[in-house]
C-alpha cells in the first residue's frame, strides 16, 4: 500500500524537502568537529545534574514522575521569567518547551498557515527555516551583515511590496544575538527600526534567543525587552548553558499567545527534566557558571581565530564573533560543499554555507566553523587541516 | 495589541474549545481521587530510575546530555521492538516520541487536514480528540459496548455514507484493548471485522495501546500484529507501565509513515530521558514488574466493583474492566456534571461522562472512576462517598 497516498494536502511539500545532513552525527573518532554545534562536553554538567536526580527523587518520590504534581515545575518556570527579568524584560508570559525548538515549532502552529509569508535572515539557524517550511512556501530573505540584519534592506523591500501590492510578512524571525551560522549581532539601531518596521508594516518577530547569555564582551538588549506593543515572540534556551539533551527551552510572549501555545503543546511536555533542572538551578549558581562558559569560549574563540589568521590563504574572510558558538568564513572562488569531502579526509568537518540559505547557491562561498566543541587544540588542528584541504583542492 | 487577529486560518476553531478540566489537577489533598488516571505512586520506580540516571551519567559522561550521541537510544527502540515481537507484531519500524499523545500529533499532524473525516469511538479519550480538533472538525463517532467498537454500526454507517455520496472516514482512531474510559476490550471477531471495513472503505487505522500490557486474565491480539495491509498506525507507551512523566512512547508504522513522523519530530526529542528508560531497562526485569502491575491493579479493581455492589444505588450499573485502569458507570437519570460538586463537597473526585463524547450531552449519565491511582481503602471509601453524593440530590 501507497502510504503517501494518505498523507495531507498540507505536509506533501514539506517531505521533498532535502533531509537534514545526517553526516554530521556519524563522523569518525578521530574527525575535528568544527562542524558541531553542540557545548564542549568538559562544561556540560553531568556530575550536577546527577546530583540534581538524586536530590529531587529522594524529595518528591513520585511527584516528578507523573504527568503533573511537582512543585519544581513552577519554580523552573519562575526562575526562568526572573532570569528574564534581570534582563530587562518587563512583559510576558513564560511557556516552558522542550527546547526552543518546540518554541519555533509551536510559534509556526499558531501563526503560520499555508498564505503567511515568513521574513528570515540570510543566512539563518537551518533547523527553524526547516519548521517554518512544515507550514509555508512563502518566505523573503534580508541579508545579514556584521552589524546584525540590514534592517535598511528589509525596510526598502517591504516598501517595494506594499507600493506593488504583494503580501506583506506575518512574521520575521531573527537570531538578533550571535546569530547562527554569522555569530554577529544586530546593533541598537538596528534594533529599534526593526521594531518601528514592525509597527510599520505590521508584523510580528520571532527573536530566538539561545547565545545571548554567552557574550564575551557587552551583554546585548533583548529585542522583546525593548518591545512596547507585543510584537515580540522571545524564545530562549537553556540547551547551549547547560545541556541541550534535556530540552529546556521558553517562549516568553502575550498572555493570549501563551494560552494558545499551550493549548496546542498539550501533554508534549516533560515533567521529570523540568523538575530536575529546577533541582539544579537550586544548588548551582548560575552566574558562576556563566562566567566559566564565556570564559571558556572566549579563549577558544581567540584560538580559532588566531588559527584562521595563522592558517587561511588571504582569500579567506570571517567575522570576530563577540559570543555564541560560531565564526562563519567567507572562501572567496570556492565551493564549500565540494571542499567538504576534502576535508573530511583531512580529519576536519564544518557545515557548507548551503545549509543556511534558502537559496543553496548563495552559500556557495561559505562555511561555518564551530568553536563550542572542539578542545583549543583540536581547533587550532582542525584549521590546519581545513587549510590544508583548501590548497589540495 | 490583539495578538489573535494574527494567528492562523487553522487554529482559530481549535481555541474556541473548551479547556480541558483543569480542576482534575487542583484538589484539596484530603480528596480521594477516582478521577486520577495516573499511576499509583507506589509502582511508580523512582528509586530504579534514580539508578538509572547514576549510572547512565557515570557511564556516559556527556553523552546523554547532548542532542544526539548517547548508544543507549538505539538501545531503547530496540528494546520496544522487542517486545512488540514478543506480541506477534512482525512488521513496521518503531519511531520513540514523547509519550503516546505526541504519537497521535504526530499522525495527526502527517494525515488529517480540515477536509480530513475522523471516525472516532464513542465516548473516546478526550485528549486524543481534542488533538484531533486541532486538525479538523470532520468526526462521525461509533459507539463502544462491553466488546468494544460496535463494527456492525460502523459498517452501517459506512455503506450508508458510500451509498450517499458522502465522504468516508481516512482515519479510525480507537483505543481496542482496555478502553479509555470504558475498560472494555475489542472482541478478536471484532477486530478482524475493522480490518475487513479498513480495506473495504480504504481507511487507516489509529491503535492507542496505552493500557494492553496491563491485563487482568487474557492478552488480546495486537490490531497491528492482525493488519496485513499497513492499515494500522501503533502506538504505544510506558507511561501506564513505568512512569508518564518520563514521556516515553512510540509509533510502529510502515516504514514511510515512520520518515514523515521522523520529519515532522525534528528536535522535539528528549535524549536524557531516552537514555535514562534504555538504563532502567537494561537493569529491571519488565517481565516480572508487569506481573507486579496486573496483580496490584486486578486486586484494586476488585475492590472498586465490591464497592460498587455495595454502595451505588441499583439504577447504577458498569461494566466490569479486564485491565487497564478504569471503570464506566452509569447513573441512570442522574447528570453527572452537577453531580460532580457534590461528590467534591463529600471528598470524592471521578470524570463526568460529558468529557469523553463528541457530543456532551450523550455523556450526562455516565461517570469515568479509575482504580490506578488511589490506594484500595481510599477506592473503597471514595465510592462509598459517591453513593452519599448521589442519596444527597
Amino acid at each position: 500500500m501507497k502510504m503517501e497516498a494518505y498523507f495531507s494536502k498540507y505536509i506533501k511539500n514539506a517531505l521533498q524537502k532535502n533531509p537534514p545532513g545526517e553526516w554530521m552525527f556519524d563522523l569518525p573518532d578521530e574527525c575535528i568537529r568544527l562542524n558541531s554545534g553542540f557545548p564542549a562536553p568538559d562544561l556540560i554538567p553531568a556530575d550536577g545534574l546527577k546530583n540534581a536526580v538524586d536530590r529531587l527523587l529522594e524529595e518528591e518520590q513520585d511527584l516528578p514522575l507523573h504527568y503533573v504534581g511537582s512543585p519544581r515545575f513552577d519554580r523552573l518556570k519562575e526562575y526562568i521569567q526572573q532570569r528574564l527579568q534581570e534582563r530587562e524584560m518587563k512583559d510576558g508570559e513564560v511557556l516552558v518547551t522542550a527546547g526552543a525548538c518546540q518554541g519555533i515549532d509551536l510559534l509556526a502552529r499558531i501563526f503560520i498557515d499555508d498564505q503567511t509569508l515568513v521574513a528570515v535572515e540570510s543566512p539563518t539557524y537551518m533547523e527553524a527555516l526547516e519548521v517554518f517550511q512544515n507550514y509555508t512556501d512563502h518566505f523573503m530573505s534580508i541579508p545579514v551583515d556584521e552589524y546584525g540584519l540590514q534592517t535598511d534592506q528589509l525596510e526598502e523591500v517591504l516598501a517595494e511590496r506594499q507600493r506593488n501590492g504583494q503580501r506583506l510578512p506575518k512574521l520575521l524571525y531573527t537570531i538578533p544575538t550571535f546569530q547562527n551560522p554569522t555569530g554577529t549581532t544586530m546593533t541598537t539601531e538596528r534594533r529599534k527600526h526593526v521594531l518601528e518596521l514592525a509597527d510599520k508594516f505590521d508584523f510580528l518577530i520571532i527573536e530566538d534567543d539561545a547565545y545571548g547569555e554567552l557574550f564575551f564582551r557587552d551583554q546585548a538588549v533583548l529585542l522583546k525587552a525593548m518591545d512596547r506593543h507585543d510584537r515580540v515572540l522571545h524564545v530562549g534556551s537553556l540547551s547551549k548553558i547547560v545541556a541541550p539533551g534535556m530540552r529546556i527551552g521558553w517562549v516568553n510572549a502575550a498572555p493570549e499567545v501563551i494560552t494558545a501555545l499551550a493549548w496546542f503543546k498539550k501533554d508534549l511536555d516533560h515533567p521529570f527534566v523540568q523538575a530536575t533542572m529546577a533541582a539544579f538551578l537550586e544548588n548551582n549558581d548560575m552566574a558562576e557558571r556563566l562566567n566559566l562558559l564565556r570564559e571558556t569560549y572566549r579563549e577558544k574563540r581567540d584560538v580559532m581565530i588566531s588559527a584562521l589568521k595563522n592558517y587561511m590563504p588571504s582569500s579567506a574572510s570571517w567575522y570576530i564573533s563577540e559570543g555564541g558558538y560560531f565564526v562563519w568564513v567567507k572562501l572567496s572562488g570556492i565551493d564549500t560543499s565540494t571542499l567538504l569531502p576534502r576535508a573530511l579526509d583531512e580529519g576536519v568537518a564544518f557545515v557548507p554555507g548551503q545549509y543556511f540559505f534558502l537559496n543553496e547557491a548563495d552559500g556557495k562561498e561559505f562555511l561555518r566553523l564551530s568553536f563550542s566543541y572542539a578542545s583549543r587544540d583540536d581547533i587550532a588542528d582542525g584549521v590546519q587541516k581545513l587549510a590544508n584541504a583548501i590548497e589540495k583542492k
